[in-house]
């Protein structure tokens, strides 16, 4: 039998180990899901015949070198800070590995040690980075290969709640990392290409710049710009594109009533208040508001951030209780940050039977015998339950396929890589769309932006 | 004679030197200006036969010890990063040391050292920090020798044009280090006591929270905050107190009219823009605004700020030439907050003839027999010219005073300290007064915030 080691059973190893357990009769494989927490990896295969669970601390040297030299290919789904040393055994044992996560500069580094040994070192391969990389790139080589020139691509990613399942005012649960979604946007402006001119949007101006994007059968999106949305422009080979935009979805109205605790200074995540443990809600959004003796926080509210009394978005704040002298703050030496992000679990949290919902839109621009041409692609994709999510599904699926595609040789180009090849995506997007992950294409008038074509 | 070695012969050294060449012939003084600028420091004490200028590269161990060694006391006036060296050395040497700058943790730690060689390390003994402090510890012990409880102090500084020089739209020119103008209130949120509560004001809002404060005779002025107003509320004895305040001084208008800068990304220091070079100024303020194939740039930020078409802030900007297609930015990868500076330098630069100004606005709050009082204290200085500002001599003066106070020994209590205690601010604001620095009281009703004293 084949072994593929499996390291971290997390959120997102779900589906990934559900797809490698149906494979593992047909292709003779041995899954080993290793894990500091063994429970948890062994509730992952229950009592699959061809699956093994391991206690795996992957900061033991031994246990960690013993595991990854008895397998035939390495899958990390550890937080992305742990994959080096895993890594770095992979080039010492001669094993193939694959991560859903952005190549760091350490393990850029390791690219000319797996080439020297013919190793495939494939990353970004889940669903933000990993589907939108597929899908992109697969749309921009049919667009060449037909003589097209790209002249503008937007792509949005967003990880929301199912319809069925959107029951608040944000329409919007955390399916993911709170913490994440309370500092998006943090860290340096916003930088894109738009009609061939860098545009720079700084964070307290990043949630009103959105744009509207409509899902048929699904209503309508918000996007808001990424931090650095000309990451890929020269990996895609966009080098001499003039529009270039990447970005994350929301539900409409959600980025204008976020940008309120943006203004506010409640996302704040550089200091700490000091008698965070004893605030009421209501005495921590006072604490970003002028004091007054007679008005009250709601007014003062509604003054500094300039909302009129009929603006529906009030209703926004009532609903996750932000004015509320009883429910207690509670965390001691609390940032803004960590208790807004706190205030928010209260509302945002899914239900037991709530499910999620990835949606993905890309936009491609280009010119073809003088005349101009857009396709809009779309993605949704909806989870079954709490394991195996909508966000499992898309991360774990595709670095399930590679990973299998690896083994088999199938992918064999060998180096620190991202999929981005016809090697690498036709396959596994074939594949994904047996499992549901399909992508709707339409021919679309040429949004551009200059009537001019200047 | 007795030797005062001044390091350093820069913008705020001309009134120190001056004050010392004064006093040189009466208490027998030798003034050694050291400055790696020789030309400058010669220039500074003309021919005056008590004085002696030096070339001195701090960083040449040799010849700084050398010329510590042969002093009777040191004056730092170095950029503050560069003391360090200094004071050690004056530790060596046992000499006693001055310098106008906040107090670094490095030189925090030579406390000790001092103390038990006597030596006394004056600091913070310029304008902010240095008149500040001394004129608000005289009231608040004034206020305590009669038994009245401090319950709000709020104090202001601010360096701005002299009336007479007054004639831009901004109200300000540059009358110290451009950058930090640019930069003011940046790298964390703003923190002060307001009825016993703690307030925080995130950068964006910063320049929106203003109050404002009239000096008789020169009208009205705005104060934002400072980034930490408690940074001396225990220095100060003030633990108990309910509103703790400080901020800086601007005319009427200049924040809002500033904040727009803010609200833009215009004043961001963390990224380079890569064709700055070749940018016009109208260009720089558009990458900061959506694309656009019709609208005017003018349009589009009237637009984004919500500047409606008759409001006045509307001339500040093209008072600037924001707009102009023709000014161009120069600098080659230059951050958002370098072209702006250059941008502002255009306008906001002194004539020749210009004088400067430093305003202060101190309001003393306290209870005594169960009633409420307030005292509210202020200061103007006039600068005479572009070498005798009023930046220079209301930094150098009480650097100076303290410099022969010390070496007369009327300053004698060692350590590294600041100029807070009785036996040092009184005959040094007493002296002050001889040079037009006075600082004018008087009682109005207690601001406070509360009606119902809670």
């Amino acid at each position: 039998m084949r072994k593929i080691l499996v390291i971290g059973s997390g959120k997102s190893s779900s589906y990934l180990i559900k797809y490698l357990l149906e494979k593992s009769i047909t292709e003779d494989l041995l899954i080993i899901v290793g894990d500091i927490n063994f429970t948890h990896a062994k509730k992952l295969i229950g009592d699959h015949e061809n699956a093994q669970a391991i206690l795996l601390d992957v900061f033991d040297k031994h246990s960690r070198q013993e595991a990854i030299q008895n397998a035939d290919i390495v899958v990390s789904m550890l937080p992305a800070r742990f994959h080096i040393e895993v890594a770095k055994d992979c080039i010492t044992f001669n094993k193939n590995m694959v991560t859903a996560s952005y190549i760091s500069p350490e393990m850029q580094a390791l690219d000319k040690a797996a080439k020297d040994k013919g190793l495939v070192f494939m990353n970004e391969i889940g669903v933000d980075p990993g589907i939108d990389h597929m899908s992109a790139m697969q749309v921009i080589d049919k667009i060449r290969e037909k003589g097209g020139e790209m002249i503008l691509f937007e792509s949005f990613t967003g990880g929301l709640v199912a319809p069925e399942s959107d029951n608040n005012l944000w329409n919007y649960k955390f399916t993911w990392n709170p913490r994440n979604v309370v500092l998006a946007g943090q860290g340096g402006a916003g930088k894109f290409l738009q009609e061939s001119t860098y545009k720079y949007i700084p964070y307290n101006r990043l949630f009103r710049r959105t744009e509207f994007l409509e899902i048929e059968g699904y209503g309508r999106f918000e996007g808001y710009a990424n931090r650095d949305s000309l990451k890929y422009q020269s990996v895609y080979g966009l080098d001499s594109i003039k529009t270039l935009y990447r970005g994350t979805m929301r539900r409409v109205g959600f980025s204008r009533a976020w940008n309120v605790f943006v203004q506010l200074g409640m996302t704040d995540d550089s200091y700490t208040i000091d008698d965070s443990e004893n605030m009421s809600y209501r005495d921590f959004v006072n604490a970003f508001l002028p004091y007054s003796p007679t008005d009250s926080v709601e007014l003062k509210f509604r003054h500094a951030l300039k909302i009129d009394q009929d603006d529906v978005v009030w209703d926004k704040y009532l609903e996750l209780d932000l004015f509320s002298r009883t429910k207690m703050v509670e965390l001691k030496k609390a940032t803004p940050a960590q208790i807004l992000q706190k205030i928010l679990m209260d509302s945002w949290t899914l239900d037991p039977e709530d499910k999620d919902m990835i949606v993905m839109y890309h936009k491609f621009g280009y010119a073809l015998n003088g005349k101009t041409y857009q396709i809009d692609a779309t993605m949704v994709t909806l989870g079954e339950d709490q394991t195996y999510t909508a966000m499992a599904k898309t991360v774990g699926l595709p670095v399930a396929i590679a990973t299998l595609a690896i083994l088999n040789e199938k992918i064999t180009t060998p180096g620190v890589q991202i999929p981005i090849t016809k090697e690498v995506y036709t396959p596994i997007l074939k594949e994904l769309e047996d499992y549901g992950i399909i992508f709707k294409e339409k021919e679309v008038p040429y949004l551009g932006y200059n009537p001019l074509h200047v």
